[in-house]
């Protein structure tokens, strides 16, 4: 049995929406046992279709997401967040999901489970999904975690990323990709050139080069490593630009003359389906990786469906065992 | 008369586009006069409309995009660009257009006419267009210079982002944002956490905060400080984004059934001059901010139409004398 912690209260339609995707995972795997924590009482009310694989830990305090992580992770010690994050430190379970707080969910995660020995920095791993047939996802990694980084971090990210993308992504022989202003080698501020010449050495990683930020959506790599600030911004410039883009056109196509209008209402289903996942920041969760287990961070507008996913990622990164190969690699 | 040189050597389309936009700028300024450096004999078969206000200098040397910046500069002294700015520099032109390379152009400004006495690091500033009405452009500094920078030089570019923003730009007290991974005070890497507080206690801008990149087409402010590492990632990011996500809808409305290929071509036109501006890099040419005379540089895929505008935004430039009032202001 696959023991796994959810992190009931977290995200913007907590307690429901995580009990219905808990609810799911049972049914969709067999060997998944869920422990929820959070409101007993509304939790229970909620479990309507009740699972001797699901059990429910009261607790009495939620970490939102205003919260300062470091302050709330420190004063909230009865926190749906923090408890879930202990089952995990003391064995109870093998890893955990949240769709809470990111900062207070990397803090939570360092303060109880720790870094894998050897691993100087964590990094937060989403996944979004490119132009390419089926949509193909690129894991970023690091997509916010760690705003200040040297090279030597970046080489950590290549190696730990590369573990993740074979063996929780099933991507074989990952391609690796820096995020660059540029795709020439001599390209970059100081910390790319750096990390470039530490990643090109680098003989356990597929290192395909610079990726220029043009070519995002187009697929060239499948990891693409930056610094946590350095991502965030590509990250969120690419959520923004999508969805600032099909609001505009939406309101263009209904605001048009009756050609344009009688034209939208006929692509409009097409439109959505062709476009509709890139307005995702991610593909199901992001995992920190660096962790020493596996804590999957769900989108904060999480429904039944992407909490599914992110459990679903927790089942593979524990039956992968990713977190022991990550070990192994860095004693 | 307002005295412009023109690298007619440069871009995409060199020399046609520049001779092109030279005899359009002509028409439309009386009192520029235009200095054509390059290939004689090309530009003057296609100078189908001499002008008295239009003149050619004979070059015999090119820097192509492949061209390393530095070497270019120093070996192809005879170049179009290096010819230009050295008339800038000597007084016989006030400002230069150029659509070629842009670390040339930046090492060529500063090779001969230099930067402002007091200024530590020149940026580039184009302008991109918002999605607010319009199309309100917001220029960027620094997109691309410098990818190595320090706080004091955010801090600069603020101060002299602002001046162009208001005398050449003619934007009223211009809102200065600085692009971060958050919006609140306290977000951001070491270096956007220190620029924060210096430009928060400037009493020479009108400082707004920071920018988050998923605002960078909702027009929250009128001039985005980053450095160049930054600023080129997020402006490619969007570039990319965008010419990605409309190759894709309009393959999408193509090969679609027959329902969505109709309504693809109803609305063809409306979707076209809707997000039409979006797809370019920047609006009109950029300028190099904190060199000692107004230098723009076109995109490299200018037609005679970008030139005129590049040559539009140098006319104003020497027109308000904006490089005067900078130096009054760092004095």
């Amino acid at each position: 049995m696959i023991r796994i912690a959810l992190d009931a209260m977290s995200g913007d339609f907590a307690p429901d929406e995580l009990v219905k995707g808990a609810m799911l995972a049972v049914r969709t795997f067999e060997d998944v046992h869920l422990e929820l924590f959070g409101d007993e009482e509304r939790i229970q009310q909620l479990l309507t279709q009740p699972s001797d694989r699901i059990s429910v830990v009261h607790t009495t305090e939620v970490i939102t997401g205003d919260d300062e992580p470091t302050t709330a992770v420190r004063r909230k010690k009865d926190s749906s967040m923090v408890r879930a994050a202990r089952s995990v430190k003391d064995g109870t379970n093998q890893a955990m999901v949240t769709a809470g707080n990111t900062g207070a969910a990397l803090t939570a995660a360092l303060a109880t489970v720790g870094r894998i020995k050897g691993i100087k920095r964590p990094g937060l791993a989403p996944a979004f999904p490119t132009l390419t047939p089926g949509n193909k996802p690129v894991i970023l990694l690091d997509a916010g975690a760690n705003v200040d980084l040297d090279p030597a971090h970046l080489h950590q990210f290549a190696i730990i990323g590369s573990v993740y993308a074979r063996d929780v992504m099933g991507i074989e022989n990952p391609r690796v990709g820096l995020l660059n202003n540029g795709s020439e080698e001599t390209k970059g501020n100081k910390q790319t050139k750096e990390t470039y010449q530490l990643l090109k050495a680098e003989e356990n990683i597929n290192f395909v080069g610079n990726i220029e930020p043009t070519h995002l959506l187009t697929g060239d790599c499948d990891l693409l490593v930056a610094d946590g600030f350095t991502g965030n911004i590509a990250l969120k410039t690419m959520e923004g630009t999508v969805k600032n883009m099909m609001g505009f056109i939406k309101s263009t196509l209904s605001e048009g003359n009756l050609k344009t209008k009688i034209g939208g209402a006929l692509i409009k289903d097409a439109l959505k389906e062709a476009v509709g996942s890139l307005g995702e920041h991610e593909i199901g969760g992001a995992v920190f990786l660096g962790i020493d287990a596996p804590i999957i961070k769900g989108h904060g507008n999480s429904n039944d469906a992407a909490i599914l996913n992110a459990i679903r990622q927790a089942r593979t990164a524990v039956e992968n065992d990713f977190v022991q190969k990550t070990r192994d690699y860095f004693a």
